[in-house]
């Protein structure tokens, strides 16, 4: 569980990042960015911060933003039920994010795993996002994505979002809301 | 049908407004920028630009351009079989963009009606977005928007996009996409 502090501190770096990418926030929704350090109390290197813009059951959109090196871990959207599961489309806004996915291992990628992850993570095709470029990914596949040198600020253009059902590769990964309280 | 000219003259025009905005294109999709004139030649107070990131049979997401006081006019995007219509929500990013939609009619609307096209306006119900704010619009339901003085930009988040299924209340125009060839 992160601080008060910690989160406030993230809340505020990631209006910092919306800034830097002309993206234009109300108060209200400043106030409802989640800080998702995954229960592994390591922001610096793994968790994202986001913004959820609409979640309805259909549709979803949310404004990702990653710190320099801050990693989404590996995880995938299962189908639920007789439904497909989540279809996801990144595109950066701002900085250069390192997405990765299922298929032909890249050799040299350019992330850093998170020391003492390893295992964690599996899937290695490098898809490199600067500004204005983006990637659909097919539903319930591996992936995962870190933020390059100056951070990322990433659209994500979605079916409906169950972030809670995700799978995620590493099993002490808790995938559970944090609420400024 | 209007004129080459005229076409990328309106497409300058839209990537200026994304660059005002703060949005990041592609070389490939500025070109992809599509100016929408319904069929009426009447560009100047009917029509929109846009471009579509992403439309997949279960979601999509577009960025949609008004010049000021341009309207895109009435229309619905209706059930198909035994699927509800389109469900899509605007938000803002630059601007102003005046949405009317079903509902208590507001007394002094703030856009202009197109002259002589009275008749295909029917519901009234204003909400004014600014940058930052954004509506989420049931599927099946009637509505209209203009640029404000400055004009706008907004990002639609929707559901499946069939434009060329849409109904508009005016029965002159035509959903063709305008191709740039």
């Amino acid at each position: 569980m992160i601080s008060k502090e910690q989160f406030e501190k993230y809340q505020q770096i990631t209006i910092n990042y919306f800034n830097k990418a002309g993206i234009v926030l109300t108060e209200e929704e400043k106030k409802r960015i989640e800080v998702a350090d995954l229960g592994l109390g390591q922001l610096e290197t793994t968790g994202l911060q986001l913004l959820t813009y609409v979640n309805t059951d259909r549709c979803c959109a949310k404004e990702l933003v990653l710190i320099p090196y801050q990693t989404c871990p590996e995880h995938r959207h299962p189908n639920i039920g007789d439904r497909s599961g989540k279809e996801e489309t990144f595109r950066c806004r701002f900085g250069k994010v390192y997405l990765y996915v299922e298929g032909e291992p890249t050799q040299n990628i350019k992330a850093v795993i998170p020391k003492g992850k390893e295992h964690a993570y599996t899937v290695f095709n490098e898809i490199e996002l600067n500004p204005g470029e983006q990637y659909t990914l097919a539903p319930n596949t591996l992936h995962w994505f870190q933020g390059g040198e100056e951070g990322a600020v990433i659209s994500e253009f979605s079916t409906a979002s169950t972030d809670e059902l995700d799978i995620f590769t590493d099993s002490e990964i808790q995938r559970i809301p944090v609420i400024n309280e």
